[in-house]
């Protein structure tokens, strides 16, 4: 049987060409228009995976998806870097000039503005999803509108690309993770681990577990810190380790375990970074 | 000659609620409705002050506005912890059960959205500000809209206070600083800074770093790692450390100095955290 696979937006976005890259066209989506609802459905057994997006290069780490995972004890079990391109697409035969409002999700529009200023005569319109659009234009046969979406949503729902990349920052890549409710088997081919732990605000304390993390052979790819609510001075760390041999990082492991609190592995998976 | 504070938002936000409490009631306010527009009336000198939210409790940094006093090379010259609250508020006289509208910034209906769903009478309407909103409100005496703003925002404008503290999470602590284009004198009653530098990724290159920090006597009370764009597998880390010697600070500064690239001190100041 097919797993079921959940991704906050819908059919034609960007989290559904990861689930795509990962398992193929053949799958079983399930659209969520939340993360919360995303998890939810993890949690309530209605999928099996779930996609989420964790950090990008413009805006840093997606801080809530972070405490969701953390908090409901989810395992990450692989991760992918896209590029994120914009596109414009219409009804097939329509032109950037007959277009008058492009609706879509109000972070997209913010990214493109520089574009259309050089489009005055287009009014910009906030609506919940970007691929949502794609399909609404497609199904309704919406004259006169156009959506900012992945290039997979023109194909999906064969509308025609007026424009590419119409974001003002070229270098958009964003980091997803596959997510699920139970632990996966231990697989020795894994390179990289997410890891969580708190820590007093007693001077060194970081540095002394990063001294061992260097020590284990361990390179960080991520920090950081985030205080800890309701305690003062006490802080959680989120870090990211890739490494070459798995027994250096079960030896890391073993030591932080016993140095750090609250220590707790978010997941141990391939390298998604080319 | 009073100094121009510029403020993200309208008279009655919490930016201005910050700007009361380091500057008094008798300031001269500029309020700009984007963090850019902040910046460029400070880079164009139409305000001597900015003050700028750079992290809260619930979604972390703002990157954004890190790569804004990063790249135009503000320095930090303050900083206060904030707790934020909601308060709904209307003309005097009216009651929740007269409310049909609630007018506000998306952000803070997300953040009230289990609050109204005991009113489901009560439409929520997006809006570009918080305590604008409450300015329109009385300014256009309109009857049975309802803002969702700071207490500040009830006293300037005269509206009644219906309900208080209607956000769902009540601990939002946010840091807000205090920025300005020229380097300000120094202050040997700084006990605080924010640094940023570079690194390769070579192991134990972090680690190397925080043992001086550590040496010297530093506190860390913040890190995070952001890849740099364009360039693969180097990172920039952006700390915060406090300290009880100004001298110790020197020592560690001369030291971070030499071992990493692009280091920049964001500013040296009073920790503003009780």
């Amino acid at each position: 049987m097919n797993k079921i696979i959940a991704i906050q937006g819908a059919e034609g976005s960007n989290h559904h060409k990861v689930a795509r890259n990962f398992y193929g066209t053949t799958i079983q989506l399930k659209e969520c228009m939340s993360f919360d609802e995303l998890v939810a459905s993890l949690l309530d057994n209605t999928a099996d995976l779930g996609i989420m997006a964790l950090e990008n290069t413009i805006a840093g780490s997606i801080i809530p998806n972070y405490a969701l995972i953390d908090n409901k004890n989810l395992h990450i079990i692989d991760e992918e870097y896209l590029n994120i391109h914009h596109h414009l697409m219409a009804l097939k035969g329509q032109k950037i000039e007959d277009i008058k409002e492009v609706w879509s999700h109000p972070m997209a529009l913010l990214q493109c503005k520089e574009f259309f200023k050089k489009y005055p005569h287009i009014k910009l319109v906030e609506d919940v999803d970007t691929a949502e659009v794609a399909k609404r234009i497609s199904k309704e046969n919406l004259v006169g509108i156009a959506a900012i979406a992945p290039k997979i949503a023109a194909e999906i729902f064969s509308l025609e690309i007026l424009e590419d990349e119409l974001q003002t920052i070229k270098d958009n890549s964003t980091r997803f993770v596959i997510v699920q409710t139970t632990k996966p088997e231990v697989n020795k081919e894994v390179n990289k681990a997410s890891l969580k732990f708190q820590l007093n605000h007693k001077r060194g304390s970081l540095a002394a577990i990063l001294n061992v993390l260097s020590d284990c052979k361990m390179n960080l790819t991520k920090i950081q810190s985030l205080p800890v609510i309701e305690t003062p001075w006490k802080y959680s760390f989120f870090v990211d380790v890739t490494f070459e041999e798995y027994s250096e990082y079960e030896k890391a492991k073993a030591i932080i375990e016993i140095m750090a609190e609250e220590f707790k592995i978010l997941g141990v998976y391939k390298n998604g970074r080319k």
